[in-house]
Order: C-alpha cells, then structure tokens, then sequence
C-alpha cells in the first residue's frame, strides 16, 4: 500500500508572493522566486516548508533547520544563517496561519468524503427538503422533510438532517451527525458525531418517578461557528439554545437546553454546561469545565481548565477551582487556543 | 427560507379544561373559554400561553407578563393584574408540567425523523429479525439477525441493532446509535448517538502488554429508562450491566461493565461510572461526577457535581468533593433536574 | 420474545486440557473429564462454569459455590469442599483469562453485526478503494476514495472510512464510527460511534474573531491499539497524532492534535489529553483526567482518576490532584484495569 498524501499537495507560494501576502519584510532578495509549498516546525522543516519563530527557547532548532523560509521577528533574525531565507515580521505566528490557509485551502472547512455528487449514492433526501444548487449530499446520508440546506454546504456520510431543521450557505456536517429542531447559519463546521437538538435532560418528580418535562425549543447555531465532533448540544425547553456567530466548541462537551452562549466565545473539550448557562461574548472556557444551570460567565471572562463554576462571573475577570474563584495561577492550564503548532 | 415549527402546534385547551385536568381554581369565570395553545416564561408569554409562578423573584416579571393564563400560587395571586386569568393551585409547577404534556404530546417520546413508514428507504432488515407490526424503521437502520422489536417503537435514521438485541414495545433508538449484547425494556428513550452493549475496558497485564479479558455478559435496560445523546454502557464482563426501571441518564455519560443502577436514579451528563459499581434507587449524581470501581452509593444518596467518589456512600446522604465526602455545601451545583425551566 | 445468547455456546474445555493449556494442578483426577463451558463469579457459578480466587476476602462465597472447577491458589485450596474439582495455581486470574480466552474467542474482537459477506447490503465502496479479499463490510458502511483495508478486517455497519486512509488486516472498526486522515495498523479494535481524524482546535485570534489554523497532519494509529465507544482523536495540525502499539483507550476519551502516546498505555474513560502531549510507554491515566497541553509524561508513570495535570511527570511516578502532584493515595480510584472481574 502505497501513503498518498489527505491533502492536494499545494501548488505552492513564492517567498515574493508570501512577502506580498503578508507584508513580512524578506532579508536576501536572492531568494524571492524560492517556491514554498508546505509548512512545518523548525525540527522537521524541509527546504520546501516555511517556519516561524517568535520565542528565544527555539533559536536553537533555528540555527539547525533545513527550513526553505522562516517568519521571524527582528530581534532573532540575527541568529538565523545567512544562507536562511528570513521574512522578517512582527506577528510572526499570525502570518504564519495566513500563509498556511493560503496554501491549503482544503483544510479550512470539511469536504466530501467521497464524490462530491449532489446526491451521493445511498443517500435520501426526501422530497419536500429544499436543497439548493450547490450542495453536496455524501453516501448515506438523510435529509428529513421539509428541511432546507443552502449552496456550498456539504452533508457528510451517514450524517441525518431531520425534519424542518434549516442549515445557510458553505457549511459542513460531519459524518453521522445528527440534527434535529434546530436552524443553522451560514459557514458553520460541525464535525463527525455531533448530537444536536434533542431534548434537554428535564424532569420532574412524581409518585410513579421522574416525569418528563416537554421541551418544545430550538437549537440556533449563528454564522461562523465550530463544533467539535462527539459534542451534544440540547434543545430548549421553551425558549431556544443559542450559540452565537464564531463561537469555537472543542470535542465531546455538552450544552444544556436554553444555554446562551455569545459571540467568538472558545469552549475546550469536554467541558459540561447546565441549563440555562449564559456567556457573554468572547468567554474562554478550559478542558472539562463544569457550569451548574443558570450561571452567567461575563463577556471576555476566563475559566481555567478543570474548573466547577457554581456562582456568576464578572465580566473579564479569570477564575479557577471548584468551587470556581477569582484567581491567576494554572494559567498554563488555560484554553489550548493559543499554544504554539508543533 | 421560511420557518416551520418543530411541533404541530397544538389544538389547545381551554382554561376550564385546565381546571379539570389538573385541580387548579381559575380565578374569574369569564375566562374559562379562553384557548391557550402553548407554554412560556413569564417574560416571553403571549396571550395564548400558559405560564406558571412559585418563586416571589418572579413577581416582578408577573405584572408585566402578556400570558393567557397562569397557574399560581395562593399567596402570590394578590399581585398578579386582575385581568390575568389566574390559576390557583398549591403546586403551579407541577400542574404546568402536566399542562405542557397534554400540549405537547409528541414531544413525550422521539418520533420517526422522516416519513413513519415501517421501513424507510434504505432501511436494512434481516430477514430473521422479529420486527411487530406498527414498528417504525426509519431511512438506513440496520436491524440485525434475530433482533426482535416491539410495537409501537421507532427505530432513527441511521441506528444499528445488532444480532440478538430484544426491545420492547415504545420505545425509541435515535439516530445513529448502536446496540449490541443488550435487551431493552418497553418504554424506553435512547437519544442519537449512544453506544450501547460494546466491550468493557478489562486487560490483564501480560509479558507481551496489555491481554483482552472476554467480556460475555449483556446490558439489561429495564421500562422508562432515557438515555440521553453520545452516552456509552459497556455489557457485563460475566454477569449484566443493569439499568433500572425509570432511570434517567443525560448526555455524554459513561456506564462500565457490570454496573447495577437501581430504579429512578438521575445521572447528570459526563458522570463517569467504573466497572462494578451499584446505585441503589433514587440516587443522583450530578454532572462529571466519576466514580470508581466497585463503589456502591446507598438508596437516595445523592452526589454533587464534580465530586469523585472513592468509597462507599449510606443511603440518603449528600456526599460531595474528590474524595467525596459528606456535606452539604455546594447544593446548587446538584442535578439540574430540579430547576425551572425558561 | 425467547433469549437467544449472544455468544456461540462453547463447544468446552475437560478439565484436564484446562490444566494443559494452564499449567495449573488438579487436586481430583477423578474429575479430569468434566466438561467446562462457561465462566461466572464464584456466587453465580453452575456446575459448567469455571471460577477463580485469589483473596481471602472470597472464601465464605467459595464455600458455597457451585461452580464445576476453580482455580485456586495453593494456600487457599484447603478451605475449597472437598467435591469442588481445583486446580492449583500461582496465578489464578491470569489462567482464568486464559480459559475465558480459550472458550471465547468470538469475544476477543468485534465480528460482523450482519451476515459477514464481503460488501454488505446498502455498503458503499468506492471503486478506487482497495479492499483485500477476506474484508467484511457490513451494511451501510461508506469506503472512500483510495482507502486500503487488509484481510480479515470488519468495516462495521454504517460506519465510514475517508479518502486515502489505510487500514491494515484482522481490525475492526465499530458501528457508525467515522475515521480521516489516518493510517493504522494491524489487530486494531476501534469501538462504534468513534471520531478520528477530525480537525484539531486550534484557532489565531484575529481582529474579525477566531481564524481557523489549518491541520493538515494524520493521525497513526500502531498495531494492536483498542479505542473505546465515542473516543475522539484529532489529527496533528503539522506533524502526526500517534498512539503506539498496544496502547488500550476508554470509551469517550478526548485525544488532542499531535500528542504522542507511547505503547502499552492505558487511558481510562472520559481523560482528556490537550494537544502536544507526550505520554511514554506503560503510562496509566485513571478516568477523567486532564493533561494540559504539550505536557511530558514519562514511561511507566500513572495518574490518579480526575486529576488535572500541568507539569511533566517523571518516569515511573504515581501522581494525583489538581494541580497533580506525587503522593500514593487514592490508588482506589486507579485505572479499572486491575481490578477482579465479576
């Protein structure tokens, strides 16, 4: 069995073109027309790939890449070789991610699994759904009744859209994910596996044990976002569970009915939230938080990995701990967002 | 695109019949024909909802409310507008709740996500399966070799039941989820995406790693058992995991080999439960709660969120914290099963 | 609705091929050809079942067992009845796994959940797949472009295999599991409802929001490795996210971008490993443990169940806590894997 590579191999950039792109400031004109084509760490860099650099503990790995091109920041180009071709910038990870989406374009939103075909074999669509020009329907995947999928969005393997349920324009859903009472905007990625719009977990207590309480919501899923694969997301009991434009949801965590979740909010894997949780908009939330129901977490607020929030949160302040508190240490244990590739 | 509802909407009911259906004493007769055909919270009623209030924080909300009728409390009817049809009752939640169900009848238990049709397009049924007339199969279910299903019980999009698996009469199977090595009662709601009946995690150290101990046991699942989404029951090693009758388990839980849940217990979502461990009735555990191997938690004990239990818990205490401990802190971050809904 | 078991009844072993395949000593040679077809605890044996014990704390319960042969170490045999067929052993739970194993063998790795043929009903293989002659796949399976499957592996129902991923011969790989970008290995065991390859989270605050990094890495996955029911493991965003030969993994466990899990690891339920981990060999995570992101933990080391790691770990220590930190209580709360059958 020959390895055939899961992305198209990039027709690549030249360090010209990368210069332009970003506006990063190339040290030997001599090397302009060099023709990147893939990215990589200082370590594993090939003469083909572009690295970055913006932190003293890898000047080491620096001096010794093969690396075709490297982002740097003013300070450390002095410690690149001169036969090196630096561009040289002071954002150098921000140009990096810029110069990556530009060559591989592919990875940026899930694609057909398998054909592309409008209608994959296999798949169902019943007769009342509105699917526009566009879209890209995998192998065994159903869409129920009356449910309406907008141009450019792809439907993965086995993946079911069920009645009514609304999804906009140039978004995904995973392989075997299932969705139900909710409405979708427009570039949303929704990994493999993700559990959307059935009911919140409401009870009762009667005579004859736990009653169940009806929950006739929705699930909103505003523009721009990302959820990530295995996460279960809880329809609302009255009123509708929202998760607002280019809010980013690890794998594996659960949202209870009614949570309000604000705008470019990062929720980290395996975090849990009650019913009735609110965030404001730009919410940090670490690997398997907790949140007990009805909590409100402020807008830009932090919470640390592992945290148990029992009590609402100010606006911007960053609490830990369980009970969860105000406080400043762990901060390694912080989201995973904004840690280094490797 | 326009919306539809998620629900039929309801053909209603009118107050005097809420009367009847639940005891409440409506205040002033001249409203007794009023329809009301849904439920909401105080400050999003219209009038042809129903609302409830018990708790003297809400009365603020009561004098603005725009709701057809409220189900209330004797103390609280002096502050609500004497043009607010209300209902009198000493348990406005619970006749709220009965209410709802009566409104909202299909949202008591999942339905077919497509056309209801015995066996859906696509659909595969072994031709050894038992499949009762007025079983409902929906678009690309596998029904296995000598799987028995019984009337009245709606098999999602997508669904696997495997060689041998028995469930009884309406009951529901989301979308996407598998069964193997399992008998299930009547009754019973498993959401999308559970796992149910695979392998539990058992090895015996060996000079050459990690060696696979047979796991050749079942998971018995007993009447009026829910199972929330992406929720995993491994089967019995030798004996059965056994969950009992009425118990409620949410989302992303994980239940170990040989498990004995007694009846009516609540499990908050990402509880994680080790092998061995027994529930007696009417324990709950609230959210990511672990608990290790060969614990038994006493009959009514209830756990709060976060805690790890590493020794056996009496019945009818409140344990909490890792190692958890008795106390009675913290009561606010218990199952959430005990809040209102919004 | 008559039970039928889910296991072929084993066609047994006499006593005496137990002491051949174990080395382990009849104290009877009366009873040499007594036939043995089942495995069960000491309390629930029949005459057909085979036990063990290996503590004292179970004599009272072999006094009164009914099991038709038991191994038993020397020091305990004397309180065995005498009409209760032994064979003496120094390790009587390692042999009782070999005899499980030996009457078994269907359980030691996932078979088809259909009728076994080599393209299920409702499959779909693409024609530029390669599958080996001997591949099962079952019903309503998806295989992609240029996907490779070895001999003697099981594609499970409804589950979906991306472009271009290689799997190699005798694995399994669960129902409704969906797996991109990956490479893997030989006597595999993948459990249903499985997400691996997906993006890992990852994301450059920009002016406009979160901007997605592109992960164009594989996920690796060595020989003998066993991944539980819903576990999800992202692919590396440069590199490779591997797991190494033998390593055993739980149900619902979170596997970051690029983390390198050495062999004969075990991670037990619903752990969370960051992106950029690094685990040795023999490492051992309890359930629900955290590890932040590019931590170290040296071979052989374990975790206690729901501690939170922020620091590396030294080769060969038991760690616990959050902040994780050396000490050697709790071991209760250790990996399930120890831990007696029943």
């Amino acid at each position: 069995m020959t390895h055939r590579p899961f992305f198209p191999l990039p027709s690549g950039l030249t360090i010209g073109e990368i210069a332009t792109l970003t506006g990063a400031v190339p040290r030997n004109a001599a090397s302009l027309d060099r023709v990147i084509t893939g990215i990589a760490s200082l370590e594993r860099a090939r003469p083909s790939d572009i690295v970055f650099i913006d932190n003293a503990k890898y000047l080491e790995q620096l001096a010794g890449s093969r690396a075709g091109a490297c982002l740097i920041s003013e300070k450390f180009e002095q410690y690149a070789a001169a036969t090196m071709p630096t561009l040289r910038t002071p954002k150098p990870y921000h140009d990096f991610v810029m110069v990556a989406r530009k060559l591989f374009p592919e990875s940026l939103c899930p694609v057909s699994q398998f054909d592309g075909e409008a209608i994959g074999a296999g798949a169902i669509v019943h007769p009342s759904a509105e699917i526009e020009d566009g879209v890209t329907v995998d192998p065994g995947a159903v869409i129920g009744p009356h449910a309406s999928i907008g141009s450019g969005t792809v439907i993965g393997v086995n993946a079911m859209i069920g009645p009514g349920v609304q999804i906009g324009r140039d978004s995904s859903v995973g392989s075997g994910s299932s969705i139900t009472h909710a409405l979708i905007g427009d570039n949303v990625i929704i990994h493999p596996g993700c559990r959307i719009g059935q009911d919140g977990f409401r009870y009762h207590a009667g005579a004859q044990g736990h009653v169940k309480v009806p929950q006739v919501g929705r699930v909103i899923i505003q523009d721009r976002v990302e959820i990530g694969a295995g996460t279960a997301i809880d329809r609302g009991g009255m009123g509708d569970t929202l998760i607002g434009e280019g809010t980013k949801i690890d794998n594996l965590v659960q949202i209870g009915h009614n949570c309000m979740i604000g705008r470019h909010c990062i929720i980290v894997s395996q975090c849990g939230l009650s019913g009735s949780v609110t965030l404001g908009d730009y919410v940090v939330l670490g690997g398997q938080v907790g949140v007990a129901d009805h909590i409100t977490i402020g807008e830009g607020a932090m919470v640390a990995a592992k945290s148990g929030v029992i009590g609402n949160i100010p606006a911007g302040e960053k609490w830990l701990g369980y009970p969860a508190m105000p406080g400043r240490s762990y901060l390694r244990a912080f989201a995973s967002s904004r840690t280094r590739p490797k």
